[in-house]
Protein backbone atom coordinates (compact mmCIF):
# COMPACT_ATOMS: atom_id res chain seq x y z
CA UNK A 1 0.00 0.00 0.00
CA UNK A 2 0.94 3.77 -0.45
CA UNK A 3 0.02 5.82 2.34
CA UNK A 4 -0.15 9.40 2.87
CA UNK A 5 -1.23 11.40 6.26
CA UNK A 6 -3.20 14.96 5.58
CA UNK A 7 -3.68 17.38 8.14
CA UNK A 8 -6.23 19.84 7.90
CA UNK A 9 -8.32 22.21 10.68
CA UNK A 10 -12.07 21.93 10.83
CA UNK A 11 -13.70 25.14 9.61
CA UNK A 12 -16.40 26.68 11.03
CA UNK A 13 -18.80 26.02 7.75
CA UNK A 14 -18.09 22.60 8.41
CA UNK A 15 -20.21 21.68 11.52
CA UNK A 16 -24.14 21.98 11.38
CA UNK A 17 -26.69 22.77 14.42
CA UNK A 18 -26.07 19.48 15.96
CA UNK A 19 -22.51 20.87 16.95
CA UNK A 20 -20.79 18.62 15.16
CA UNK A 21 -18.82 18.13 11.72
CA UNK A 22 -21.82 17.81 9.02
CA UNK A 23 -21.50 14.45 7.62
CA UNK A 24 -21.01 15.78 4.06
CA UNK A 25 -17.84 17.80 5.38
CA UNK A 26 -15.92 14.50 5.07
CA UNK A 27 -16.14 14.16 1.31
CA UNK A 28 -14.17 17.17 0.39
CA UNK A 29 -11.75 16.24 3.28
CA UNK A 30 -11.25 12.65 1.43
CA UNK A 31 -10.77 14.60 -1.97
CA UNK A 32 -7.95 16.21 -0.18
CA UNK A 33 -6.30 13.46 1.27
CA UNK A 34 -6.29 11.83 -2.36
CA UNK A 35 -4.78 14.81 -3.87
CA UNK A 36 -1.92 14.86 -1.46
CA UNK A 37 -1.93 11.04 -1.91
CA UNK A 38 -1.45 11.89 -5.77
CA UNK A 39 1.39 14.65 -5.02
CA UNK A 40 2.92 12.50 -2.50
CA UNK A 41 3.67 10.00 -5.89
CA UNK A 42 4.50 12.66 -7.77
CA UNK A 43 1.89 13.17 -10.02
CA UNK A 44 -0.07 16.25 -8.92
CA UNK A 45 -4.26 15.72 -9.89
CA UNK A 46 -3.52 19.12 -11.15
CA UNK A 47 -1.43 18.41 -14.02
CA UNK A 48 -3.32 14.89 -14.91
CA UNK A 49 -6.85 17.18 -15.61
CA UNK A 50 -4.71 19.15 -17.51
CA UNK A 51 -3.44 16.81 -19.82
CA UNK A 52 -6.90 15.65 -20.32
CA UNK A 53 -7.48 12.76 -17.51
CA UNK A 54 -10.55 13.43 -14.87
CA UNK A 55 -11.06 10.78 -12.03
CA UNK A 56 -14.66 11.18 -10.88
CA UNK A 57 -15.76 9.45 -8.20
CA UNK A 58 -17.56 5.69 -8.73
CA UNK A 59 -18.82 5.01 -5.63
CA UNK A 60 -17.98 6.56 -1.73
CA UNK A 61 -18.32 4.82 1.78
CA UNK A 62 -18.06 6.61 4.76
CA UNK A 63 -18.46 5.05 8.37
CA UNK A 64 -18.80 7.32 10.83
CA UNK A 65 -17.50 6.53 14.28
CA UNK A 66 -17.29 9.33 16.55
CA UNK A 67 -18.12 13.02 16.22
CA UNK A 68 -15.63 15.39 14.87
CA UNK A 69 -15.91 19.50 16.29
CA UNK A 70 -15.45 22.69 15.18
CA UNK A 71 -11.30 23.75 14.99
CA UNK A 72 -10.63 19.96 15.64
CA UNK A 73 -6.79 19.31 14.44
CA UNK A 74 -7.80 16.07 12.03
CA UNK A 75 -5.12 14.03 10.10
CA UNK A 76 -6.62 11.88 6.63
CA UNK A 77 -4.72 9.06 5.80
CA UNK A 78 -5.02 7.97 2.27
CA UNK A 79 -4.15 4.59 1.13
CA UNK A 80 -3.98 2.96 -2.30
CA UNK A 81 -2.70 -0.30 -4.31
CA UNK A 82 0.03 0.30 -6.29
CA UNK A 83 -1.51 -2.65 -8.34
CA UNK A 84 -3.80 -0.47 -10.33
CA UNK A 85 -6.01 -1.23 -12.99
CA UNK A 86 -8.86 0.56 -14.85
CA UNK A 87 -10.72 0.64 -11.55
CA UNK A 88 -8.71 2.69 -8.37
CA UNK A 89 -9.95 2.23 -4.89
CA UNK A 90 -8.55 4.36 -2.32
CA UNK A 91 -9.22 3.82 1.33
CA UNK A 92 -9.25 6.61 4.31
CA UNK A 93 -9.05 7.23 7.93
CA UNK A 94 -10.10 9.96 9.67
CA UNK A 95 -8.51 10.40 13.20
CA UNK A 96 -7.86 13.09 15.91
CA UNK A 97 -4.82 12.27 17.49
CA UNK A 98 -4.95 8.75 18.75
CA UNK A 99 -9.17 8.43 17.91
CA UNK A 100 -10.41 7.12 14.91
CA UNK A 101 -13.52 9.41 13.71
CA UNK A 102 -14.47 7.78 10.43
CA UNK A 103 -13.32 5.68 8.00
CA UNK A 104 -14.22 5.58 4.36
CA UNK A 105 -13.06 4.26 0.91
CA UNK A 106 -13.99 5.94 -2.75
CA UNK A 107 -14.01 4.03 -6.33
CA UNK A 108 -12.52 5.86 -9.63
CA UNK A 109 -12.28 5.40 -12.94
CA UNK A 110 -10.59 7.67 -15.47
CA UNK A 111 -12.39 9.22 -18.25
CA UNK A 112 -11.44 11.67 -20.71
CA UNK A 113 -13.08 15.12 -21.64
CA UNK A 114 -15.73 13.59 -23.86
CA UNK A 115 -16.55 11.18 -20.79
CA UNK A 116 -15.19 8.15 -22.09
CA UNK A 117 -13.29 5.68 -19.85
CA UNK A 118 -10.09 5.19 -20.63
CA UNK A 119 -6.36 3.50 -19.43
CA UNK A 120 -4.39 5.47 -16.23
CA UNK A 121 -2.03 7.87 -17.53
CA UNK A 122 1.00 5.75 -17.70
CA UNK A 123 2.77 8.50 -15.87
CA UNK A 124 0.66 7.63 -13.41
CA UNK A 125 1.28 4.30 -14.04
CA UNK A 126 4.94 4.24 -13.61
CA UNK A 127 5.11 6.53 -10.69
CA UNK A 128 2.54 4.19 -8.64
CA UNK A 129 5.33 1.06 -9.37
CA UNK A 130 8.20 3.28 -8.43
CA UNK A 131 6.22 4.65 -5.15
CA UNK A 132 5.12 1.05 -4.16
CA UNK A 133 7.23 0.06 -1.00
CA UNK A 134 9.56 -2.83 -1.92
CA UNK A 135 7.86 -6.09 -1.11
CA UNK A 136 9.09 -8.61 1.47
CA UNK A 137 12.67 -10.11 0.32
CA UNK A 138 11.82 -13.70 -0.75
CA UNK A 139 12.75 -16.34 1.66
CA UNK A 140 16.42 -17.69 1.13
CA UNK A 141 16.52 -21.36 2.16
CA UNK A 142 20.02 -21.12 2.77
CA UNK A 143 20.84 -24.94 1.89
CA UNK A 144 19.47 -23.86 -1.89
CA UNK A 145 22.93 -23.55 -4.29
CA UNK A 146 23.13 -19.87 -5.68
CA UNK B 1 -41.81 0.45 2.12
CA UNK B 2 -41.97 3.82 2.97
CA UNK B 3 -42.04 6.10 -0.24
CA UNK B 4 -41.68 9.44 -0.81
CA UNK B 5 -40.80 11.49 -3.90
CA UNK B 6 -38.51 15.00 -3.55
CA UNK B 7 -38.07 17.81 -6.35
CA UNK B 8 -35.28 19.81 -6.75
CA UNK B 9 -32.94 21.86 -9.42
CA UNK B 10 -29.22 21.61 -9.56
CA UNK B 11 -27.62 24.72 -8.64
CA UNK B 12 -24.84 26.37 -10.41
CA UNK B 13 -22.49 25.79 -6.82
CA UNK B 14 -23.12 22.04 -6.61
CA UNK B 15 -21.35 21.82 -9.90
CA UNK B 16 -17.25 21.76 -9.79
CA UNK B 17 -14.84 22.06 -12.97
CA UNK B 18 -15.69 18.56 -14.26
CA UNK B 19 -18.97 19.86 -15.28
CA UNK B 20 -20.56 17.98 -13.46
CA UNK B 21 -22.66 17.89 -9.96
CA UNK B 22 -19.90 17.22 -7.25
CA UNK B 23 -19.97 14.43 -5.58
CA UNK B 24 -20.35 15.92 -2.21
CA UNK B 25 -23.87 17.76 -3.23
CA UNK B 26 -25.49 14.43 -3.11
CA UNK B 27 -25.42 13.91 0.42
CA UNK B 28 -27.50 16.99 1.30
CA UNK B 29 -30.30 15.74 -1.15
CA UNK B 30 -30.21 12.93 0.34
CA UNK B 31 -30.78 14.14 3.47
CA UNK B 32 -33.20 16.66 1.94
CA UNK B 33 -35.28 13.91 0.42
CA UNK B 34 -34.83 11.89 4.25
CA UNK B 35 -36.87 14.89 6.15
CA UNK B 36 -39.73 14.84 2.87
CA UNK B 37 -39.92 11.22 3.90
CA UNK B 38 -40.31 12.15 7.79
CA UNK B 39 -42.91 14.98 6.42
CA UNK B 40 -44.64 12.52 4.82
CA UNK B 41 -45.02 10.15 7.51
CA UNK B 42 -46.30 13.29 9.28
CA UNK B 43 -43.66 13.56 11.98
CA UNK B 44 -41.20 16.65 10.79
CA UNK B 45 -37.50 15.80 11.84
CA UNK B 46 -37.54 19.83 13.16
CA UNK B 47 -40.07 18.68 15.30
CA UNK B 48 -37.84 15.59 16.81
CA UNK B 49 -34.95 17.43 17.11
CA UNK B 50 -37.30 20.29 19.27
CA UNK B 51 -37.99 17.15 21.42
CA UNK B 52 -34.61 16.06 22.15
CA UNK B 53 -34.14 13.53 19.09
CA UNK B 54 -31.22 13.79 16.93
CA UNK B 55 -31.04 11.37 14.38
CA UNK B 56 -27.03 11.75 13.18
CA UNK B 57 -25.49 9.57 10.03
CA UNK B 58 -23.87 6.14 11.25
CA UNK B 59 -23.01 5.42 7.45
CA UNK B 60 -23.66 6.55 3.88
CA UNK B 61 -22.65 4.84 0.56
CA UNK B 62 -23.49 6.20 -2.87
CA UNK B 63 -22.95 5.02 -6.55
CA UNK B 64 -23.05 7.20 -9.41
CA UNK B 65 -23.96 6.04 -12.20
CA UNK B 66 -24.27 9.35 -14.40
CA UNK B 67 -23.53 12.80 -13.88
CA UNK B 68 -26.16 15.41 -13.12
CA UNK B 69 -25.53 18.98 -14.69
CA UNK B 70 -26.44 22.08 -13.57
CA UNK B 71 -30.10 23.19 -13.99
CA UNK B 72 -31.57 19.25 -13.95
CA UNK B 73 -34.50 18.80 -12.79
CA UNK B 74 -33.88 15.79 -10.10
CA UNK B 75 -35.99 13.66 -8.10
CA UNK B 76 -35.08 11.88 -5.34
CA UNK B 77 -37.15 8.87 -4.01
CA UNK B 78 -36.65 7.84 -0.17
CA UNK B 79 -37.56 4.60 0.80
CA UNK B 80 -37.71 3.33 4.36
CA UNK B 81 -38.65 0.17 6.15
CA UNK B 82 -41.85 0.30 8.71
CA UNK B 83 -40.60 -1.94 11.01
CA UNK B 84 -37.83 0.41 12.89
CA UNK B 85 -35.92 -0.79 15.22
CA UNK B 86 -32.96 0.84 17.22
CA UNK B 87 -30.66 1.44 13.66
CA UNK B 88 -32.74 3.22 10.57
CA UNK B 89 -31.71 2.59 7.18
CA UNK B 90 -32.95 4.77 4.29
CA UNK B 91 -32.65 3.86 0.58
CA UNK B 92 -32.42 6.10 -2.19
CA UNK B 93 -32.45 6.92 -5.67
CA UNK B 94 -31.47 9.93 -7.77
CA UNK B 95 -32.66 10.49 -11.26
CA UNK B 96 -33.36 12.89 -13.61
CA UNK B 97 -36.97 12.20 -15.83
CA UNK B 98 -36.14 8.45 -16.27
CA UNK B 99 -32.69 8.11 -16.42
CA UNK B 100 -31.45 6.86 -12.85
CA UNK B 101 -27.98 8.79 -11.79
CA UNK B 102 -27.10 7.90 -8.36
CA UNK B 103 -28.45 4.97 -5.68
CA UNK B 104 -27.47 5.31 -2.26
CA UNK B 105 -28.38 4.49 1.67
CA UNK B 106 -27.75 5.88 5.17
CA UNK B 107 -27.85 3.92 8.30
CA UNK B 108 -28.99 6.34 11.09
CA UNK B 109 -29.55 5.75 15.08
CA UNK B 110 -31.28 8.33 17.25
CA UNK B 111 -29.11 9.73 20.36
CA UNK B 112 -30.19 12.57 23.08
CA UNK B 113 -28.43 15.52 23.17
CA UNK B 114 -26.04 14.60 25.93
CA UNK B 115 -24.31 12.02 22.18
CA UNK B 116 -26.54 8.90 24.32
CA UNK B 117 -28.01 6.43 21.88
CA UNK B 118 -32.15 6.25 22.93
CA UNK B 119 -34.94 4.51 21.57
CA UNK B 120 -36.66 5.99 18.45
CA UNK B 121 -39.01 8.08 19.58
CA UNK B 122 -42.88 6.39 20.19
CA UNK B 123 -44.63 8.98 18.02
CA UNK B 124 -42.44 8.22 15.04
CA UNK B 125 -42.99 3.97 15.67
CA UNK B 126 -46.59 5.14 15.31
CA UNK B 127 -46.60 7.16 12.66
CA UNK B 128 -44.29 4.58 10.72
CA UNK B 129 -46.79 1.71 11.50
CA UNK B 130 -49.69 3.85 10.52
CA UNK B 131 -48.09 5.26 7.28
CA UNK B 132 -46.79 1.37 6.02
CA UNK B 133 -48.77 0.11 3.12
CA UNK B 134 -51.12 -2.72 3.90
CA UNK B 135 -49.33 -5.86 3.21
CA UNK B 136 -50.92 -8.22 0.54
CA UNK B 137 -54.02 -9.90 1.52
CA UNK B 138 -52.81 -13.57 2.18
CA UNK B 139 -53.40 -16.38 -0.30
CA UNK B 140 -56.82 -17.64 0.29
CA UNK B 141 -57.15 -21.10 -0.38
CA UNK B 142 -61.13 -21.47 -2.03
CA UNK B 143 -61.04 -25.46 -0.84
CA UNK B 144 -59.86 -24.68 2.91
CA UNK B 145 -63.10 -24.57 5.22
CA UNK B 146 -63.81 -21.18 7.01
CA UNK C 1 -37.66 46.86 -11.98
CA UNK C 2 -37.97 43.43 -13.11
CA UNK C 3 -38.51 41.36 -10.03
CA UNK C 4 -39.18 37.64 -8.96
CA UNK C 5 -40.08 35.43 -5.92
CA UNK C 6 -37.98 32.37 -5.44
CA UNK C 7 -39.29 29.70 -2.52
CA UNK C 8 -36.88 27.52 -0.20
CA UNK C 9 -36.86 25.33 2.29
CA UNK C 10 -33.78 25.76 4.57
CA UNK C 11 -31.38 22.54 4.63
CA UNK C 12 -29.94 20.30 7.56
CA UNK C 13 -26.86 21.35 5.71
CA UNK C 14 -27.20 25.20 5.69
CA UNK C 15 -26.81 25.78 9.35
CA UNK C 16 -23.85 25.82 11.68
CA UNK C 17 -23.15 25.22 15.48
CA UNK C 18 -24.55 28.35 16.36
CA UNK C 19 -27.53 26.78 15.43
CA UNK C 20 -28.92 29.33 12.52
CA UNK C 21 -27.96 29.57 9.05
CA UNK C 22 -24.63 29.69 7.89
CA UNK C 23 -23.51 33.50 6.52
CA UNK C 24 -22.21 31.68 3.81
CA UNK C 25 -25.02 29.58 2.69
CA UNK C 26 -26.82 32.71 1.55
CA UNK C 27 -25.07 32.93 -1.60
CA UNK C 28 -26.07 29.45 -3.18
CA UNK C 29 -29.56 31.40 -2.75
CA UNK C 30 -29.41 34.44 -4.52
CA UNK C 31 -27.72 32.66 -7.11
CA UNK C 32 -30.94 30.71 -7.49
CA UNK C 33 -33.05 33.17 -7.11
CA UNK C 34 -30.44 35.13 -9.86
CA UNK C 35 -31.45 32.32 -12.20
CA UNK C 36 -35.04 32.08 -11.45
CA UNK C 37 -35.43 35.93 -12.37
CA UNK C 38 -33.12 35.10 -16.10
CA UNK C 39 -35.97 32.32 -16.60
CA UNK C 40 -38.89 34.43 -15.69
CA UNK C 41 -37.60 36.93 -18.07
CA UNK C 42 -37.17 33.91 -20.70
CA UNK C 43 -33.64 33.71 -20.68
CA UNK C 44 -32.67 30.82 -18.74
CA UNK C 45 -28.84 31.39 -17.69
CA UNK C 46 -28.04 27.55 -18.78
CA UNK C 47 -29.13 28.45 -22.49
CA UNK C 48 -26.71 31.73 -21.82
CA UNK C 49 -23.56 29.49 -20.57
CA UNK C 50 -24.56 26.80 -23.52
CA UNK C 51 -24.01 30.08 -26.04
CA UNK C 52 -21.03 30.93 -24.36
CA UNK C 53 -21.99 33.69 -22.58
CA UNK C 54 -20.75 33.60 -18.35
CA UNK C 55 -22.25 35.59 -15.77
CA UNK C 56 -19.37 35.60 -13.19
CA UNK C 57 -19.72 37.28 -9.69
CA UNK C 58 -17.39 41.01 -9.17
CA UNK C 59 -19.08 41.63 -6.25
CA UNK C 60 -21.48 40.90 -3.36
CA UNK C 61 -22.92 42.50 -0.52
CA UNK C 62 -24.64 41.03 2.44
CA UNK C 63 -26.76 42.35 5.50
CA UNK C 64 -27.83 39.90 7.52
CA UNK C 65 -30.57 41.10 10.00
CA UNK C 66 -32.46 37.93 11.60
CA UNK C 67 -31.38 34.12 11.35
CA UNK C 68 -32.76 31.69 9.30
CA UNK C 69 -33.21 28.24 10.59
CA UNK C 70 -33.40 24.98 9.59
CA UNK C 71 -36.59 24.14 7.78
CA UNK C 72 -37.44 27.48 7.53
CA UNK C 73 -40.05 28.18 4.72
CA UNK C 74 -37.74 30.94 2.59
CA UNK C 75 -38.85 33.55 0.10
CA UNK C 76 -36.00 35.46 -2.38
CA UNK C 77 -36.82 38.20 -3.89
CA UNK C 78 -34.63 39.67 -6.79
CA UNK C 79 -35.09 42.53 -8.45
CA UNK C 80 -33.46 44.07 -11.89
CA UNK C 81 -33.14 46.98 -13.80
CA UNK C 82 -34.28 46.49 -17.51
CA UNK C 83 -32.10 49.10 -19.02
CA UNK C 84 -28.99 46.97 -18.80
CA UNK C 85 -25.43 48.25 -19.61
CA UNK C 86 -22.42 46.14 -19.39
CA UNK C 87 -22.07 45.86 -15.91
CA UNK C 88 -25.41 44.09 -13.96
CA UNK C 89 -26.40 44.53 -10.79
CA UNK C 90 -28.86 42.41 -8.81
CA UNK C 91 -30.63 43.39 -5.78
CA UNK C 92 -32.01 40.73 -3.38
CA UNK C 93 -34.45 40.72 -0.16
CA UNK C 94 -34.37 37.06 1.85
CA UNK C 95 -37.70 36.59 3.97
CA UNK C 96 -39.53 34.39 6.18
CA UNK C 97 -42.89 35.19 5.72
CA UNK C 98 -43.49 38.98 6.77
CA UNK C 99 -40.00 38.98 8.61
CA UNK C 100 -36.41 40.13 6.41
CA UNK C 101 -33.48 37.96 7.25
CA UNK C 102 -31.05 39.83 4.96
CA UNK C 103 -30.46 42.06 2.37
CA UNK C 104 -27.83 41.81 -0.93
CA UNK C 105 -26.49 42.47 -3.74
CA UNK C 106 -24.21 41.09 -6.56
CA UNK C 107 -22.53 43.04 -9.44
CA UNK C 108 -21.91 40.85 -12.59
CA UNK C 109 -20.30 41.47 -15.94
CA UNK C 110 -20.42 39.16 -18.82
CA UNK C 111 -17.25 36.76 -19.94
CA UNK C 112 -16.46 34.59 -22.62
CA UNK C 113 -14.99 31.21 -22.31
CA UNK C 114 -11.68 32.68 -22.94
CA UNK C 115 -12.05 35.00 -19.84
CA UNK C 116 -12.72 38.55 -21.59
CA UNK C 117 -15.31 41.10 -20.89
CA UNK C 118 -18.45 40.94 -23.84
CA UNK C 119 -20.92 42.88 -24.09
CA UNK C 120 -24.62 41.10 -22.97
CA UNK C 121 -26.42 38.62 -25.54
CA UNK C 122 -28.73 40.72 -27.63
CA UNK C 123 -31.40 38.37 -26.49
CA UNK C 124 -31.24 39.45 -22.97
CA UNK C 125 -30.90 42.67 -23.69
CA UNK C 126 -34.58 42.22 -25.89
CA UNK C 127 -36.08 40.10 -23.30
CA UNK C 128 -35.54 42.59 -20.24
CA UNK C 129 -37.14 45.11 -22.51
CA UNK C 130 -40.36 42.79 -23.07
CA UNK C 131 -39.96 42.17 -19.45
CA UNK C 132 -39.99 46.05 -17.83
CA UNK C 133 -43.28 47.07 -16.27
CA UNK C 134 -44.87 49.80 -18.55
CA UNK C 135 -43.77 52.59 -16.97
CA UNK C 136 -46.48 54.82 -15.20
CA UNK C 137 -48.85 56.54 -17.89
CA UNK C 138 -47.87 60.47 -17.47
CA UNK C 139 -50.33 62.09 -15.38
CA UNK C 140 -52.79 63.64 -17.82
CA UNK C 141 -53.75 67.31 -17.05
CA UNK C 142 -57.84 67.40 -17.58
CA UNK C 143 -57.38 71.09 -18.38
CA UNK C 144 -55.13 70.07 -21.43
CA UNK C 145 -56.76 69.75 -24.50
CA UNK C 146 -56.28 66.49 -26.28
CA UNK D 1 -3.68 46.75 12.79
CA UNK D 2 -3.15 43.65 13.75
CA UNK D 3 -2.47 41.11 11.05
CA UNK D 4 -2.19 37.37 10.34
CA UNK D 5 -1.53 35.47 7.13
CA UNK D 6 -3.46 32.39 6.17
CA UNK D 7 -2.31 29.48 4.21
CA UNK D 8 -4.72 27.58 2.17
CA UNK D 9 -4.66 25.39 -0.91
CA UNK D 10 -8.02 25.40 -2.97
CA UNK D 11 -10.04 22.32 -2.86
CA UNK D 12 -11.48 20.68 -6.02
CA UNK D 13 -14.86 20.93 -4.32
CA UNK D 14 -14.54 24.83 -3.79
CA UNK D 15 -14.66 25.23 -7.88
CA UNK D 16 -17.84 25.17 -10.15
CA UNK D 17 -18.32 24.63 -13.86
CA UNK D 18 -17.01 28.07 -14.99
CA UNK D 19 -13.36 26.72 -14.13
CA UNK D 20 -12.96 28.76 -11.29
CA UNK D 21 -13.49 29.09 -7.61
CA UNK D 22 -17.25 29.56 -6.73
CA UNK D 23 -17.57 32.84 -5.62
CA UNK D 24 -19.06 31.85 -2.08
CA UNK D 25 -15.80 29.55 -1.26
CA UNK D 26 -14.73 32.58 -0.40
CA UNK D 27 -16.48 32.72 2.97
CA UNK D 28 -15.18 30.19 4.61
CA UNK D 29 -11.88 31.73 3.53
CA UNK D 30 -12.48 34.39 5.43
CA UNK D 31 -13.81 32.67 8.22
CA UNK D 32 -10.49 30.48 8.82
CA UNK D 33 -8.27 33.77 8.60
CA UNK D 34 -10.45 35.81 10.68
CA UNK D 35 -10.32 32.53 13.22
CA UNK D 36 -6.37 32.43 12.32
CA UNK D 37 -6.34 36.32 13.53
CA UNK D 38 -7.64 35.55 16.89
CA UNK D 39 -5.75 32.83 17.54
CA UNK D 40 -2.37 35.12 16.52
CA UNK D 41 -3.95 37.80 19.05
CA UNK D 42 -4.36 34.73 21.75
CA UNK D 43 -7.65 34.55 22.51
CA UNK D 44 -8.94 31.55 20.03
CA UNK D 45 -12.67 31.80 18.84
CA UNK D 46 -13.44 27.59 20.14
CA UNK D 47 -12.34 29.41 23.70
CA UNK D 48 -15.13 32.12 23.12
CA UNK D 49 -17.75 30.07 22.09
CA UNK D 50 -17.34 27.77 24.91
CA UNK D 51 -17.69 30.96 27.38
CA UNK D 52 -20.51 32.32 26.09
CA UNK D 53 -19.56 34.55 23.27
CA UNK D 54 -21.06 34.27 19.81
CA UNK D 55 -19.42 36.65 16.92
CA UNK D 56 -22.18 36.35 14.13
CA UNK D 57 -21.51 38.45 10.74
CA UNK D 58 -23.67 41.08 10.65
CA UNK D 59 -22.41 42.42 7.09
CA UNK D 60 -20.18 40.80 4.18
CA UNK D 61 -18.80 42.75 1.38
CA UNK D 62 -16.74 40.85 -1.34
CA UNK D 63 -15.05 42.23 -4.69
CA UNK D 64 -13.32 39.55 -6.86
CA UNK D 65 -10.59 40.71 -8.74
CA UNK D 66 -9.14 37.79 -10.71
CA UNK D 67 -10.28 34.13 -10.42
CA UNK D 68 -8.75 31.92 -8.12
CA UNK D 69 -8.15 28.34 -9.63
CA UNK D 70 -8.36 24.35 -7.98
CA UNK D 71 -4.68 24.00 -6.33
CA UNK D 72 -3.90 27.35 -6.11
CA UNK D 73 -2.05 28.80 -3.17
CA UNK D 74 -3.57 31.14 -1.54
CA UNK D 75 -2.58 33.16 1.31
CA UNK D 76 -5.55 34.99 3.08
CA UNK D 77 -4.21 38.44 5.47
CA UNK D 78 -7.06 39.43 7.92
CA UNK D 79 -6.79 42.98 9.58
CA UNK D 80 -8.13 44.48 12.83
CA UNK D 81 -8.20 47.50 14.46
CA UNK D 82 -7.11 46.97 18.09
CA UNK D 83 -9.53 49.70 19.28
CA UNK D 84 -12.36 47.57 19.60
CA UNK D 85 -15.90 48.95 20.46
CA UNK D 86 -18.90 46.97 20.56
CA UNK D 87 -18.73 46.34 16.27
CA UNK D 88 -16.34 44.20 15.07
CA UNK D 89 -14.79 44.94 11.17
CA UNK D 90 -12.26 42.64 10.36
CA UNK D 91 -10.90 43.43 6.64
CA UNK D 92 -9.72 40.53 4.20
CA UNK D 93 -7.20 40.36 1.22
CA UNK D 94 -6.87 37.06 -0.57
CA UNK D 95 -4.00 36.63 -2.69
CA UNK D 96 -1.82 34.29 -4.94
CA UNK D 97 1.67 34.79 -4.75
CA UNK D 98 1.52 38.42 -5.59
CA UNK D 99 -1.24 38.72 -7.42
CA UNK D 100 -4.78 39.95 -4.85
CA UNK D 101 -7.94 38.41 -6.14
CA UNK D 102 -10.33 39.30 -4.02
CA UNK D 103 -10.73 42.11 -1.44
CA UNK D 104 -13.10 42.04 1.47
CA UNK D 105 -14.77 42.71 4.92
CA UNK D 106 -16.86 41.41 7.29
CA UNK D 107 -18.79 42.81 10.26
CA UNK D 108 -19.87 41.50 13.31
CA UNK D 109 -21.25 41.72 17.07
CA UNK D 110 -20.83 39.64 20.10
CA UNK D 111 -24.37 37.78 20.95
CA UNK D 112 -24.84 35.43 23.90
CA UNK D 113 -26.70 32.17 23.58
CA UNK D 114 -30.37 34.20 23.78
CA UNK D 115 -28.99 35.78 21.26
CA UNK D 116 -28.92 39.31 22.70
CA UNK D 117 -25.97 41.50 21.98
CA UNK D 118 -23.06 41.51 24.93
CA UNK D 119 -19.94 43.38 25.29
CA UNK D 120 -17.09 41.83 23.86
CA UNK D 121 -15.09 39.45 26.11
CA UNK D 122 -12.71 41.65 28.51
CA UNK D 123 -9.87 39.36 27.73
CA UNK D 124 -10.12 39.84 23.95
CA UNK D 125 -10.08 43.34 24.47
CA UNK D 126 -7.28 43.11 26.43
CA UNK D 127 -5.42 40.63 24.19
CA UNK D 128 -6.43 43.04 21.28
CA UNK D 129 -4.42 46.25 23.29
CA UNK D 130 -1.14 43.67 24.11
CA UNK D 131 -1.34 42.29 20.13
CA UNK D 132 -1.57 45.80 18.86
CA UNK D 133 1.64 47.23 17.01
CA UNK D 134 3.29 50.43 19.45
CA UNK D 135 1.95 53.14 17.90
CA UNK D 136 4.38 55.80 15.67
CA UNK D 137 6.91 57.65 18.88
CA UNK D 138 5.25 61.44 18.80
CA UNK D 139 7.25 64.06 17.03
CA UNK D 140 10.08 65.23 18.87
CA UNK D 141 10.50 68.69 18.57
CA UNK D 142 14.22 68.94 18.95
CA UNK D 143 13.70 72.68 19.98
CA UNK D 144 11.25 71.78 23.01
CA UNK D 145 12.92 71.84 26.24
CA UNK D 146 12.69 68.59 27.71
Amino acid sequence: MITSQLSLRVRYAETDQMGFVYHGAYLPWLEQARIHLLDTVGVPYRELEEAGFLLPVLEAHLTYLRPARFDDRISVEARMDPQTGVRIQIGYTVSRAETVLCEGYTRHAFINRAGQPIRPPSRLVEALRKAAPSPEPPFLDPSTPC
